[in-house]
């Protein structure tokens, strides 16, 4: 793919007499796949994070490091704590996982495009399976939550994130309906996110996808000083 | 507790002759515990949800029983998962625990009260230790979300609910501060919940604690139909 690798050069750019007629366009095969987040992930994990918190112009709150995400990541069986799918993708078809998980098959799709995905921070976000190079492009993390009135269980999405390079070609949505199609088959009955109401774009893409849109709740948060504070307000 | 049995007959009233006298107040002690729930607190569970959605008029959309909360909640170790605080009121000290979770030590507190409380479904919320009746008041059913700017876990408190009779009296504040200390005894981040923007007394109620309310974020829900449709997104 050519996302994987770093833009050429203009030097080694091909010679005009080496590009494909027109008529006959060949495409860019994306070959993408959904697997489990596993531990030696962390640092991928921990760089996506920030860059979801540059977008969303938050980096004052942004205060996870390595360290603290391996600490309470991957504490419990995938899915009945916070876990993590990564969207991998590749130029060539991904070679199977040395160690899948028992939880989890991994979901695989090739996309075509017109033209190729320039990633610029393709060093940064690569692994290697043997020889063959890997993107890590976006990621999703979600929890189990509970509905008491449903008395079962849902899913909470905390954050989907999909590189910027990656946007607007569908990533975005496979990662989350992979939730939904989790969710389903544990007999789960929801799956929950929140959304800036300004949002317009966002909203628009939910309530296409099906979602409801909630108009009524707000979120409230307890936190620093007065969380401490809280704590003892029973003495 | 006079809470804790049904109200006596009019016939039954105590002589005027029988009252302390005015100049003396003798006051009402109420003994409160909190502590974990367990399985055999299920019927009680799906009673004090029922009643909830009552509250909030959202009948049509109960349909938890107690087998599905059976089959659904106690199968984590405690604050790892669904987690509920029932709130036990007596009108003598409550025995200790027989079987005390090592997890967590139960909140006491001690309330006197100028007038008794009245409580007129003593019966079907009474739990006997030995000879002693104990009353279930009310509950909180919270479990761990996560931050991922923090880079660790908070608690989402799902539902806090006190019996109408046992409302005004500072339970659910205790409720809610025994997460809150919980939160802070696991180095947890944050207490998020949702309230309705239009229950202004509840919005009050919690910035007067020192709680944010986000006025931006809304919750997204995809369930039913849609969400069956949505897990084949990736085909």
């Amino acid at each position: 793919m050519a996302a994987a690798a770093p833009p050429p050069p203009p030097s080694a750019a091909p010679e005009p007499s080496m590009a494909p007629p027109e008529t006959t366009p060949i495409g860019h095969p994306v070959f993408t796949r959904i697997r489990l987040a596993i531990p030696s992930d962390v640092p991928f994990i921990h760089k996506l994070i920030h860059q979801m918190a540059v977008f969303e112009r938050l980096t004052h709150l942004f205060s996870a490091t390595e360290s603290s995400l391996s600490s309470n990541l991957f504490l419990s069986p995938p899915f009945h704590s916070f876990t993590i799918f990564l969207l991998e993708l590749s130029s060539s078809p991904i070679p199977p996982l040395l160690s899948p998980s028992p939880s989890f098959t991994p979901i695989e799709k090739t996309f075509n495009f017109d033209i190729p995905l320039n990633d610029p921070e393709s060093d940064a976000f690569s692994i290697y399976y043997g020889n063959q190079q890997v993107i890590i492009g976006g990621f999703v993390l979600f929890f189990p939550n509970y509905s008491t009135f449903l008395g079962k269980p849902g899913f909470y999405v905390e954050d989907l994130f999909v590189r910027e390079c990656y946007r607007r070609k569908g990533f975005g949505k496979m990662l989350l309906s992979a939730v939904a199609k989790q969710a389903v088959k544990m007999g789960y009955g929801r799956v929950e996110w929140v959304v800036l109401d300004w949002n317009v774009n966002a909203i628009t893409f939910y309530e296409q996808m099906g979602a409801t849109v909630l108009p009524e709740w707000r979120i409230c948060r307890l936190t620093g000083d007065a969380l401490q504070a809280y704590q003892n307000a029973n003495v």
